[in-house]
């Protein structure tokens, strides 16, 4: 089988690999129809953080299973299914409190189970990590491009509002334009917001977020966005969505964030430790910083519906196609941020 | 009148100084008959915080009022009141939400309101700030003792424990065997915890911290102590009070918190910009970092009851007392670790 495998940065390569084999009763084969490139595929791929020379990637599966364990109960050959960023046993104490990201069982889309980018994966805890999407929907190329964000930015965007504290008739900020800052809108105005000021840095992207739901866009240098936000809010807002990860971005997240309000973040930490995370500022306040690694498995089957059912649409963060062959481009090209994400089809 | 005046690190003198007077019709001005030396007194008086030279100190008072403005109607000369560490208006948005220490009005005990380690401080919008002792208990030496850390430290563990989320049942770590976290300690066992385990360095604050309710104690360095949390607790706990605000501390209740779980924060951040807040480690694990300075007043009524009804007492933290010559010798003292929280009686 053909997969994408990381070289070095800026080095993505197409190789033949061993096709993945159902090992434990627990597993299920996937023959990848659909996956995506991450945000956060990008910081190996500019070098900003180290990977392994040789290692597969992408963690966005969704497809067809091909072959399952003998314990596998939920799904069987020929469903479509996909699955979070990180796998999960779905019974242990941490998937039971919806904190699948903490599941004592869990693994990744990485080594001997295949990345994401690549013909096919195997699925460790098919039972607990695999969703199905009903089969009067499963053969739907354009439902299926919506449901695809579900295996990570779209429930990380709703970790974000979630960790935040959103709900009906909340005012919230969204700290980046990004694919999670984007989704980060389209769950807080599923939620209910009242308003949601999305803050960028790129006017494309603040128009999906218009589209997307937010009452209005900040686009500037930082010091501008806060300026602007605390003029409009009257001093700041209760409920923010920090979904970029950078210390910069923290910083903008507490500088708009009113006293007693809590700062929702889903990015990974990315500099925050080496810059230092302005906890003074969240102490003064007494701002809550609530979030972390998205439990997106948790969030996938109310998010689901609500595509399904035609209310939630993340399908636009999508804005360019590859097959397995575009997928070095398509790593460039969301670098060089021509594209905001792109969708593989293997 | 006389009062303690910093002058550099190890170099606190008493010294007369002008007399507040009142000069709003807000203000009030108290006769001090009770205070106290903090903790984070102690990092200007070792030098690890800067202060001005000639600025007054103190801010945990407690005494008579003398007089008051115009406007002030809650209290009258002769009553005993206390007051937390910030000046607080009342009806502010921020006084409203129980946020005091983010009043908008709010000011602190130090410039031309005096320091509380003094004959008299000027205590603005009084009828926001201070806190009545009812008549009966007015004069009973006992109970204000017992009261004088509603000033500072008892909400201030209170505080961690609320943001902690301790409720009835739960089990939790306290970090720290100073005042705070003694007062941690108290404040969990009167919000319910079935286990309270107090991890410190001194066996004698240990003991205390059983004495206020601490289920287990654990003595040691960090390393062990982490690793005999996590064995006794099965992977450590949902709710962690970190009540010294060093980057070592914070280290420390982060790695016993258990996936999901709560920090609860209440020290200055001390080092911990510097050092780095280990962020990664609460984003992995999803860990919610809640807290900042306390807002005392709006956990003094309720406090102050159940002192005054006997179930509270956290009087014990206080090992010395001196009057207002031995200010500088009670700060030497608790440099030194000789003495625990030192009163002082001007």
């Amino acid at each position: 089988m053909r997969a994408a495998v990381f070289h070095g940065p800026g080095d993505i390569r197409i190789e033949d690999v061993e096709k993945p084999e159902i090992q434990a009763p627990t597993d299920a084969r996937i023959r990848v129809t659909h996956t995506a490139i991450c945000g956060s595929d990008l910081w190996f791929y500019n070098g900003d953080s180290d990977r392994e020379a040789g290692s597969r990637v992408g963690h966005e599966p969704m497809g067809i299973v091909e072959a399952v364990g003998d314990d596998v109960r939920r799904v069987e050959p020929g469903d479509r299914v996909f699955a979070p960023f990180v796998v999960s046993c779905g019974h242990c104490e941490f998937c039971r409190r919806g904190l699948h990201t903490s599941c004592v069982n869990g693994d990744s889309w990485s080594g001997a189970n295949g990345g994401a980018q690549g013909e096919y994966v195997r699925a460790p805890h098919a039972d607990g990590t695999l969703v199905r999407v009903p089969d009067r929907y499963a053969d739907d190329e354009d439902v299926l491009e919506s449901v695809l964000p579900l295996t990570d930015v779209m429930g990380t965007g709703h970790h974000a509002a979630v960790s935040a504290g959103v709900e009906a008739g909340s005012t919230c900020v969204v700290v980046g334009d990004g694919a999670v800052g984007l989704c980060g809108v389209l769950a807080a105005s599923r939620l209910g917001a009242r308003r949601i000021l999305a803050v960028g840095h790129h006017q494309d992207r603040l128009d999906l977020a218009s589209d997307f739901g937010a009452t209005e866009t900040v686009l500037g240098s930082e010091t501008d966005a806060v300026e602007r936000v605390l003029s409009t809010t009257d001093g700041g807002v209760d409920h923010v969505l920090e979904c970029v990860g950078a210390a910069a971005s923290m910083e903008t997240a507490v500088d708009v964030c009113r006293p007693g309000g809590t700062v929702g973040y889903v990015g990974v930490p990315h500099g925050v430790d080496e810059a230092g995370l302005a906890l003074t500022d969240f102490f003064r306040d007494n701002i809550t910083l609530r979030g972390g690694v998205a439990p997106v498995r948790a969030y996938a089957d109310a998010l689901l519906e609500d595509v399904l059912g035609g209310t939630l649409d993340p399908a636009p963060i999508f804005t360019e196609t590859v097959d397995l062959d575009g997928v070095p481009e398509g790593y460039q090209a969301m670098a060089d941020r021509e594209a905001l994400k792109v969708l593989v089809e293997p």
